[in-house]
């Protein structure tokens, strides 16, 4: 298949979102061969994130239209752009939209893992060169998170893409281009919980589940599950969780005394995995006086602030966030991908919904009544 | 003169606060003798620190009066009650504002130096057993912050109070009761500050040129003080400094835009050391993308709060606070003492003022005009 496709443009499927707060629209589009240092990849399967529909609503002030969702794929490498060295055509391969190009001064600070090297473009939804690969009835479509997943062709930045081990599944691997791996590794990388910790995580989708499951391989003594929707809390119990807490049980007291006053003064450990300024702040005063770290990983809507008295910080609290765990993408994610065929990774149960690419629409809207974990979506 | 007045009432002078917000009134007060587990001392020296001036303005709504303040002392102990095993009579000793009983769940936590063991009754101006040792005029009067050293005689609990090297000069060594301390350990302990790192310290106090002073024993390459005073920039070289910023520089743009856009992204470690919400958000948002961390030091007006975007700390700075300086007070405070006497640690270029006793209310004048770094106040 690779012989007639290369170099040439590819007409295939994909689901355009043409404005805001509209469904995608299912069109034929035409991609572009890669360019240099570019990779075109035949995506198999894609999930749908949080991310993708926070951008979709219109509340991202930074969102572009018409463009191309879709962040959390995996595929085929269907050609290569002239000097791309780590992939080749066939490759097993996931889009990252956290790159490393291992050499700038993020990628060479063992501190951090958020590579610069096309932050701007990708920001505009362009390739590195400032232009870009897809069109839909002569229109250029925008690309997004340096990913664009939601079509049966896409082209990522070689930076921007790892390969994997060919065994791996990518009806379940794809989960690895975002929300697990930010849970897992904001336990490991942002947070190094140590064995016989105490850890609370609010919010118990796809990514809290993930903290939970990360927490349990870290050897937290107690791991709390915290959601308003009391029908999580068993599967979250399959993830690792001990115990489990209904906010509305704080009743008229401040939910994060609640939990000081109920759970030894606090928590080592709390990651906020909804996007709520209210529980980002609520995570931090339940973070343990003298000790506690709290983590944020939700992304909450344009604008909003968290604030807290700076007593909570004087006081022995710290209060961080995360990006993709953490991870450096390229060294790390086939890593993961190999801790999963190691059975020492859950991901097939963070599929709550296997669907076909045509209803995708669909899949946002399990995610919106709260009923799906992770839509993963078949691309043929 | 012990055996004179073990066991007695000792009649002495102290600076009463009866109030809130008047000048202090030295008068003649009784000191009971120490009870179990508690030391008498003879203050020698005391400096005055803005926490004293915080709670004497009554903008603490904690504050408790009529009170003996002052928390930056020295002396001679006079006398011990029963069960005293570390500090005999005639050492020399510097009572400790943060306690350190080695028993409890904090002291015994590698992570924290915030003592619990007698937090409820030191916030009520009371001795451990829920008494007061002083009276004047036949009324009590509510110790402070467990020290209460503008006083010649006072009484503190065992465990908040250490024994330090005899060759030490009283005079300087009192410092590090509280400011020097807190801002040098929040570089080591804190914030652990690499050689090389980048720094920048808000605020040109007594606090933070104990930061200057730690960063650059730490190997900072850079370090910047800011203030609006441009008057405290030479003195804060001679501590270290190698770059200053008047915040005035930045004009309408905000001052942390101006840092990152003018130091290379930001700093590795930031400090505040003022009390000022603003700063402290200033000083998060000027701390680098990825791996920026900022220590909070100042201690802010009742009831303010910090603020940022959640996409500072997602984005991978860090918000931390300290207090004393991360150090369990007994194990540090006579190791730094010894720095001091090997030349390690500044003390005798914070000392701006040497006043008598009865001068103290013109200490918290040249305080509230910002023309003293301490002033050191003789008992006798």
């Amino acid at each position: 298949m690779a012989s007639e496709t290369v170099g040439k443009v590819i007409k295939c499927r994909a689901a355009v979102a043409w404005e805001p707060n509209k469904p995608l629209s299912i069109e034929e589009i035409e991609v572009e061969p890669p360019r240099e240092h570019e990779v075109r990849i035949k995506i198999l399967y894609t999930a749908i994130c949080h991310t993708d529909a926070y951008t979709l609503s219109g509340q991202d002030p930074e969102g572009i239209f018409p463009a191309i969702l879709g962040h959390e794929g995996a595929g085929v490498v269907e050609s290569v752009g002239p000097n791309v060295t780590d992939v080749a055509v066939g490759d097993f391969v996931i889009p990252l939209y956290t790159p490393q190009c291992r050499k700038c001064e993020y990628c060479t600070n063992p501190k951090t893992n958020l590579c610069q090297a096309i932050r701007a473009t990708q920001g505009q939804g362009l390739m590195p060169d400032g232009t870009k690969r897809f069109k839909c009835n002569g229109k250029e479509i925008a690309h997004f998170m340096g990913c664009s997943t939601f079509s049966e062709y896409t082209v990522v930045a070689d930076i921007s893409v790892c390969k994997v081990n060919p065994k791996a599944p990518l009806e379940k691997v794809c989960l690895l281009g975002c929300g697990i791996t930010t849970g897992y590794g904001a336990v490991f990388n942002t947070c190094k919980v140590e064995p016989g910790s105490t850890v609370a995580v609010w919010g118990l989708g796809a990514v809290g589940l993930a903290v939970i499951m990360g927490a349990k391989a870290a050897g937290a003594k107690q791991i709390v599950g915290i959601d308003m929707n009391e029908k999580k809390f068993e599967h979250a119990k399959l993830f690792g969780a001990t115990d489990f807490v209904n906010p509305k049980v704080s009743g008229d007291k401040p939910f994060q005394q609640y939990l000081v006053e109920n759970f030894n003064g606090g928590f080592d450990y709390t990651f906020e995995c909804i996007g709520n300024v209210h529980c980002m702040r609520q995570a931090l005063e339940a973070a343990h006086k003298g000790w506690g770290v709290s983590c944020i990983i939700g992304v909450a809507g344009a604008g909003q602030e968290i604030s807290t008295r700076p007593f909570q910080l004087v006081t022995g609290r710290t209060w961080k966030g995360t990006a993709f765990g953490g991870y450096k993408s390229r060294d790390n994610v086939p890593k993961l991908v190999d801790e999963y065929l190691n059975n020492r990774l859950k991901l097939d149960e963070f599929v709550t919904h296997n669907l076909k690419f045509s209803e995708i629409n669909h899949g946002f809207d399990v995610l919106h009544r709260g009923e799906s974990l992770r839509s993963v979506l078949k691309m043929e």
